[in-house]
Order: C-alpha cells, then sequence, then structure tokens
C-alpha cells in the first residue's frame, strides 16, 4: 500500500469515530495548522553529482535500527483499532527495522512486546504521587526495554481539545531527573524539551537523549513546532546529547529536515495509528519503509550518504 | 461548560439578529483578521523543568484578583442580551476573581454594580460638551468605582461597519487629562492608546495606568493589533505605570502573550458576551475560569510563578 | 448611501455583464490581488491626544479641492453605464469637491465638463502618430481643463484580460515629454511612473507632476503596487514636483496609506465606476464624500491636520 | 487562440484522464504550490520612458531563435495526445521560431522531428546500465540534434505522485560528465542543476550549459523553485556558461522573471501539451507565440532591447 492511501484511509478510519477525538490537538488547533506550516518552509538544495547510494541505518543509544523514522511513544488509542494492536504495532515495525515506543497506559503486555524482538522504548509521565512513578520505572525496566523516556513535558497533565486528561502530574526538577538516571541502567530520554534551557538542565542531569517534542499537540496550545527551536537547542547542547524529534512528520521529505536540523531519530506519532488502522501490521510496516524509501533517494540526491550526514546547509527556507 | 461550547453557543446567538451587527467591526473588518493574524504569530519557549506551580492572583493599583483576566469597558448591548444582565456579568465576573468595566451608556445602576462586590471600573467619553463629561465623572466617582477610565481614542466617536455612532465627542489636551488626574482620588485610566507618542502624554499628565487597545474595532479601521505597537509603549514608559492590554483575546493562549509583552491586565470584549448569552452568570464566569486555568497551566509550562514573571522572551515569533 | 452599499451596487451592476469585462485586470489578474495585499500591510499609529480636527482641504497645482481623493483617468465604460454618464460624474464630483480626469477616448463633451465647474484634467496617450498625439493635445487644451495628462505607460497600449486594445502606442523619450511641456501653458502631468528613473526623467523634462500608478491594471501584468515603489521615487525627486497616486485604494483608510507615502492626491478609477453605477452623479458625490468622511476621522486621529501633514512615520508595517 | 483559452481547454482535456495522472506532482504536490508562490513573489520596475521595441529574437550555443521561450524535455504523453503528436509539436515549435527537446523515452522519429527543421535537443537519462546510456547517446548524435541534454537529477528515477517510475538510473560523477563532453561534437547541457556546487562541477566537466529545473516536480518532493537558487548559481558560475530554467512558467510575465534572474532561455513543459490538447501544432504556436508576446510588451516597458539585457534589478520583491 502507497503512503497517500494509508494516510487516505486511516484518516477515514478516525473520521465520526469517538476514537477519532483522541486525535484532536489541543484547544484551538493551531499546532496542528503551524507544524505544516513550518515544516512547509524548508526546500532542498539538491546535489546529485558523484553522489553515492544513501544507507538510512542507523546506530543510536546501542539500538541498530534500519531507519532513523520510530515511533513516537504512544499507547492509548491503539488498543481499540485493532484486536492485538500493540502487538500489530511492534510486528510492523519489527518488519520495518524500527523501533516501538509506548505511552500511557504502560501497556500490560509490554514484555510480550519486548519479546517480539523489536527494540521497544517505554514513557512514564512525572506523576505527583512519585512512589507510583518509581514503581511504574521499576516495571518498565524489569520487562527489559531498551530506554526508558520520561515525559518532562506533561507536567501539568495533557489535554484534548478542552479536555484535560486525568493524569496528576506535576514538573520533574534537575536533581529527580538526575536521581532517576543514577538508578537506571539503560538509558534514560527526556521527552518534551522545547528550549535551551531544559535541553541543557537535560544534558547536566546525565540523560542520555532528548526528544524535541510538542507531545502530539496534546499539552499546551501554541507551543512551536521543533524546528522553530532545534537550532537553539543543537547549538546549546555542543554534541554532549543525541537530539531525537517528533511532531507533524508525514513523509520522507519532512523526516530528511528533521535530520537536517540535527536530529537523529524522527517520531511518528498519528502516521502509525493510521497505518494500523488502514492494513494491522502491514500497514505499519509498509509506512515505516515508504516514508524511509522516499527519505533514502532524497539522501542520495542531497549527498547525504548516511542519516548523521544530512547537512544543515541542504534546507533553503525563504 | 467548556470555552469552545462557550463560544459556539455565543456566537450563535448573535447570528441573525439586529443586535449582532452591534459586533461588527468598523468598516471593512480588517481588524478582526489583524487581531487574530498577530496572536497567531506567537509561540512559546515552554521551561518546565524546575518549574513551580503558578498562580495567576495579582495585584493592581489597590485591587485584587484572582485572575489578569479582566472585562473591557462595555455596556451596550448586554442589557439586551439577558435580564439583568449587567448584574448578571457583575456575578460572574466576582465569582471567577475578575475586574468589571462599564463603558457607554455608563450604566443607570452603576452603583447596584458597586454593591455586588466585584470591583468596578467605568468609563466616560471625552464629549466635545466638556461640561456633561464632568457631570457624568462626577456621577460615576460618586458610584463607588474602583477606578475612572477616560477613552482617548473615541474622539471622533465610533464606528460599527459604515455607521458612525452619535456620540459628540473630540480629542482631549494633555492638560485636560491632567485637570481631571488632579480632581479624581481614585486611579484614572486612559483606554485606547497606540503610539509611544500618546503612552507619554499619557504618563506626563499623571495617569495611573494606560489600556492599549484599538477599540474592539469599534472606532478606526486598520488600527494595528495591540501586541504591534506594544514594545515601544512599555520601553518608552519605563515603568512609570502599569499597561493593560485588549483586542482580540480569547484564550489562555492568547493572555499569556499579552502578559509576555509587558501588560498586567489582559481584557476580554466580545467574549463576556458570549459568555452571557450561552448561559448567563454561570457563563461569564465559566469563561473567565476556563482562560484563568489554561493561562495557569501556561504560565507553570513556561516557568512563571506570577502574572508579572511572565518574560518577553518566552515568545517565538517568525 | 454609505460605501459599503456602493460597493455592492455598483459591482452588481457589472456582473455577467459585457461591459463588465472592461473592469478585468490584464492576463491573469495578479495586479489585483497585489494591490490589496500590498494595502492591507499598513496600519496606523493612533496619535489623538492635543489633535486638532483636521481639514482635508488641500490645494495642487492651482486647483483647490475639498479633498485629496480625485478621479483617475477614465473614459471609456463610463457613457455605457447612465444617460450623459460623464456629465453625471463631473455633478458628483462636483459636488463632492473632487477634480474629474477623462481618458481614452478624449470625451467628445470635454468642453461641456469643464463647464459644469468641476476642476478637469484629461489624458493623451503616446500615439506613434506623433501628429494626431498633437492634435489631441491640441484640443484638449483648446477646452480648457485645468491639467493635460501624458500616459506615458501606456507605451505599448492597454490589455484587458488576454485582449490587447487597439491603440497604436510607442514609448516617449524625454526630448518629447520637454517639447510637450514647453508647448503647454497648463500644468503637464505624466502617468503610470513606478520607478525611480523614470520619475527622474520626468522631473528633467521639467513636468509639473506625476502619478505614480500601474494604469489599474490595464497595461502590464506583475506591476507593483505604486506603495512598493513610492518610498524610492519620493525619496529621489528631493521635493521637486508633486506626485499623485492610485491603485485598488477604496476607503479612507487606503487614502490616508497614500497620502502618509507622501502623495498630494489619491485617485479612484474602479470605485467612481460603481458610485455612477449604484445611482448615478449622487451615488459618485456619496463616493468621494464617503471616503473623505473616513480620511477626515482619521487624519484627525494620527494627528494630521492637512492633507500634506501625514507622516511616514504614521504607518506600521510587518 | 489566446493563453487563457489554451489552458483552460488543455487542462481539461486531461481531466479525469487517465493520461492525465502523467501531469501529477510527486509526492504531495508541494512542488507545484511552491512554483507558483516563488513566481508571484516578484513584480516589474517599469523603465518605459526613452524606450525602444524590444527584439526577443537570441542565438543561444549556436542556435539562432526568434524567442528565449524552448520546450522543456519531455516526450512521454505526447504521442498519446494526438496523433504524429511529437510531430505536431515539432511544427509548433519551428513556426513559433522555438526549440524542442524531447526526453524519456527518446523518440523512435528524432531524426523526422530534426527533418522538421526545428531546432532539436534531446536526453538521455543517466541510466545503471552506462554501455545502454552511451548507445542512446550515440543513437541521438546520429538523429543530427543540435544539443544532447544529459539528466543528472533523474539519478534515482523520476516519480509521479506516490508512483516511482522504471527507470534505472543512478548518479553521474564529473568524471562521467566529463567523459560524455570529450565524446561529444555537438553542445553537452546537463538538467536538473539545483545547487552551486552542481553547478560548478558542471563547468568543471565542460559542459556547455545548464538547466536550472525541479524536473517539473517529478523526481523529488519539496525540491525549490529554481528561482530560489539562480542568484546562487548564476554568482558562482561568472558567466562561464549560459543558463536555463524551468519550472512552472506559464505566462510572458513569468518568463521575463527568468531572464532577469539571468536566464539565457525560459523552458516550457506543461503548457506545450496544453497547446497540442487545446489546438494540435496551431494550439503549440499559438501558447508560444502569445507569451513571447507577452514578454515583448514587458520588455520594452522595462527598458530591455534583448533577452539578455534585462536586468536583475527590474525585479522588486518584498
Amino acid at each position: 500500500m502507497q503512503l497517500t492511501d494509508i494516510y487516505t484511509r486511516g484518516k477515514a478510519y478516525f473520521e465520526n469515530k469517538e476514537i477519532g477525538k483522541l486525535l484532536d490537538y489541543v484547544e484551538t488547533g493551531f499546532v496542528a495548522t503551524n507544524d505544516r506550516r513550518i515544516l512547509d518552509r524548508f526546500t532542498f538544495r539538491q546535489r546529485c553529482i558523484d553522489a553515492g547510494k544513501a544507507d538510512t541505518a542507523t546506530r543510536v543509544l546501542g539500538v541498530d535500527l534500519a531507519t532513523p523514522v520510530i515511533m513516537s511513544s504512544m499507547t492509548m488509542p491503539i488498543p481499540a483499532i485493532a484486536d492485538g494492536g500493540l502487538m500489530q504495532v511492534a510486528a510492523g515495525l519489527k518488519a520495518a527495522g524500527s523501533l516501538m515506543w509506548t505511552g500511557t497506559p504502560i501497556p500490560a503486555n509490554l514484555d510480550e512486546l519486548v519479546a517480539t524482538g523489536v527494540p521497544v522504548a517505554a514513557n512514564v509521565k512525572p506523576l505527583k504521587d512519585r512512589t507510583k512513578m518509581y514503581a511504574e520505572i521499576e516495571r518498565i525496566l524489569s520487562d527489559g526495554v531498551a530506554w526508558l523516556g520520561l515525559e518532562v513535558d506533561a507536567a501539568v497533565g495533557t489535554k484534548i481539545a478542552d479536555r484535560e486528561m486525568g493524569f496528576e502530574c506535576e514538573p520533574l526538577s534537575v536533581a529527580e531527573i538526575e536521581q532517576i538516571k543514577n538508578n537506571t541502567a539503560i538509558p534514560l530520554i527526556c521527552k518534551g524539551v522545547l528550549s535551551r534551557e531544559d535541553a541543557l538542565k537535560c544534558a547536566d542531569a546525565g540523560v542520555d537523549a532528548i526528544v524535541v517534542s510538542s507531545h502530539g499537540g496534546h499539552t499546551l496550545d501554541y507551543l512551536p513546532h521543533p524546528l522553530q527551536v532545534m537550532d537553539e537547542i543543537i547549538h546549546c547542547l555542543e554534541g554532549r546529547l543525541p537530539v531525537f524529534v517528533d511532531g507533524g512528520f508525514r513523509r520522507g521529505s519532512d523526516v530528511l529536515k528533521g535530520l537536517a536540523f540535527g536530529a537523529a531519530l524522527v517520531g511518528l506519532g498519528r502516521p502509525i495509528l493510521y497505518g494500523l488502522a488502514a492494513d494491522g501490521k502491514d500497514g505499519v510496516a509498509a509506512l515505516v519503509e515508504g516514508i524511509t524509501r522516499e527519505l533514502s533517494r532524497l539522501m542520495t540526491m542531497v549527498g547525504a550518504p548516511r542519516p548523521d550526514a544530512v547537512m544543515r546547509g541542504t534546507l533553503i527556507s525563504d
């Protein structure tokens, strides 16, 4: 199935369904419009003479992937879309050589997902009840995931349209993040960084990577697109840790822009849901493979043999 | 009732009603389009690590408020919307810990509004018949309001669509403003400042605060959005007096932008009417509380514990 | 009749009429879109404290006018709109204290128009047959007009949509313009200047004024809006001669922008036709008076007592 | 037939036809939107006083043309539009004094096209099977074309919407381009340059001209409009070789922009198809002649007597 078909069928699935409301953006929906506006601002400086064929494979924090295109952390609507939805997503991502990233709630069958062989990351929220939060972390670690994610940007909970979601959260301090890091053997990744200040705090706390993200438009309205703050973040970090990004990425061309800004990995949220809704595990695989194929053609044509070789200067903006 | 519902119901109420025409913007309606365009230009630099919970309470010119979100000066269409409309607005604003600001005509029951316990401000227009203007001021003062407002921007009257309104006004001089100030025991606030020149004249005349405002799009077409001139005004005033702002603010995210530009209070005009039309005094309270709740979440997430702690640098513009 | 009504009725008149095609813009119609886009780019810095009441009256090249709002040169569709259309336009403009400016063809009853008492300007085209052109000039002068206009921008003829109009024209040289000037006792005005080079040539040829204009979108596609080149033109002329402007001006707010850029007069083309179509000579008068009334309110509120006192800094652009 | 008619009829021909899908743009279709957006960014600084009549004739790489407007390389959909479609295009272009440029597949009757007397250029793709590529080159040369074109930008094949086209291609090296040049007696032109790096490589390889092009939106999504990179390319080449351009050019005004940026020739792709579909060879001739006529009027009015005399400063951008 081709990408346009996946998006068309996937979106049609959610239309006029109660479950479709879970994909709505916070408050006015500005984030969705702005995501596309910012991504559309950039075009590519082609450099195809003397180019070699690009390879999209990459190794990040000890994990080998066939593509820098991964899943953004998410759990909730997946089981409702298809029987064994999470397992299907795992299978699709594995087939595509990608990574699975779960969100809230932490899947009951997290160990089974890990057992499929797909690399798995799992997030926790900064619950006010820190005891409960630490228990969740311990449970995630015991399930054998590759990375642990911390949603620093869920500090006042999440929100869909006008509806605040019932998570009792509160902001994390640098000291708390450092403590979690010191008690975690696997890589710790903070998700939801949108400023140099928070990025530096993460680096100082010793986290292994950050995700520059506006949380899929499910926390605060009028958050910038991650690419609006990537330059300041990449610059201030001076290469101390890898940076991932997500937010409205839909095609290989979008992913190339994320890489050009310095992202090591680019996450997909709703597209994974569309893939699953359109064709189960095959739809998920087709989605990631289709985007990766587009990315591969583009990488070759801008003279970037590897994901980390896409230069900032590849982007034309005006 | 949630904000989207309030706006939907409130706007529906005015549709195809004669009274709805009172909400039309002057001449071509450019002001409304531009208000949204300018507000949509800004997104937020999130700083949520180490953040403390924000408190929206504020004290301005001796008045304690639970929120920096107040009513913009207005009288006219309110009594026509609901029985005892002004009293309902007063009750709603009081419940939300906000401030009521009346306009033209000066309410006959201004003393009753004051008696509800909500802080009340009341405006006068710069009537050509200065004797009448001074009589109006005296009457307002005798009713026990908290602040007196002077509509310097109604100097050639008001206008809705192509229709000029029948007020006989003419521009105020600095000397006149100074005289009014010297004869007024309570704070005097000039409304409708849109340039550094007028802002400095207000400061020199000794007024206690100004409202940067385009008068709800009811005076002149092609006035800028207040945020287009806030920087020059805040800068030239050097903190000599507090600055309020209104013009197209609809959600907590809009209010945060006003605060980031240096406003001490942010006024709502049409939204108050929508709240009243949607659900009476409860609708007014729900509106202000809903916006304040959004603001509170945002303040926490940008690291601003109090309304006056929102930094200009919180805004990303491009 | 109010402005919105005049525009609504006037446009309705031309809809689906053969004559309506004469109002179409050249080729793709880009000029119309761009005219509005540029005019919409500017808002006003209000300065209303200490403001005196503005007077729109002005005296330009020996002609006294009640308003800087005049007619743009035009003849063709007017007689087809109403019986005695040109005389009605003359009467309407006279009532409004404005100026009439005829175009192609030179009206047979030009002397009658002059006899109404309205100040009249009349244009000639740069006909290849210069003998014929000089004959036309002589005839215009003998009819007693106030000013003679020269359409330098009709040098390759005019064009409506895809249709070139049958005028045999060719570019004028500076020497020719100078010669015409030397043989003309009344003020000579070159219309259709859009660059500093042409402006300086006009000044060097001794012409008395220029009109910065894109010819109502009836010559070349993708001409800029006059305000896009006004700054360079005003600056290079160093005040040697007055500059007029036209192009998409519709309301008093548009006119104020022309004045702020340094125009002494602002021309209206299609709006005059709409006024005539909507209500004959009364419609023409109501149009100019309505726009002038809007202008007057604005001038007062930006602190400009006279048309030539509107400052460039009144405009906010971003 | 006028240009608007040609475009209207031509587009109608392809609507809802299977063949119409061949005109679709790659992936999201962003290229088409961006092409128009960039072309619409520029307007013209008119300089018509002292102007002489412009002549659009030009001589490029030994070929005399009546117009700088030529056909962009293309073969595929032409034979399906009309009987003897390629011969009709040749006849139409010859009548207009233009140049024919064939693409993929290389026409079986290339020699017949040459025999019509129209100057013909023909492209080869960078086939992985270089032996086959060299055979194709030899065959083209033996057919007597004026220029040989090399599609450097088809290095990962072409793509329409989501469908990759079955050409087995791979990037060319500078050494290969140099080798081809050394074995070709006629001018060699590289098509599909979009960066200074590739432009300089072409110059260093000794090619005779380049075409700055996004391949009609049939290779990669989010390629810039050629005018977004023309300045950097023209500047870096320092006049070492002529530069052609194509990409969304539709009218004489678009062509003038190409010339102002320094292009020696401007190519038309889809418009040729529309001309053929609208009226066979006469439609092709009418299209090129109509655009050339528009160009001629514009050149006169901006003071450019020849195509290579259009100055960069003619363009106003903001």
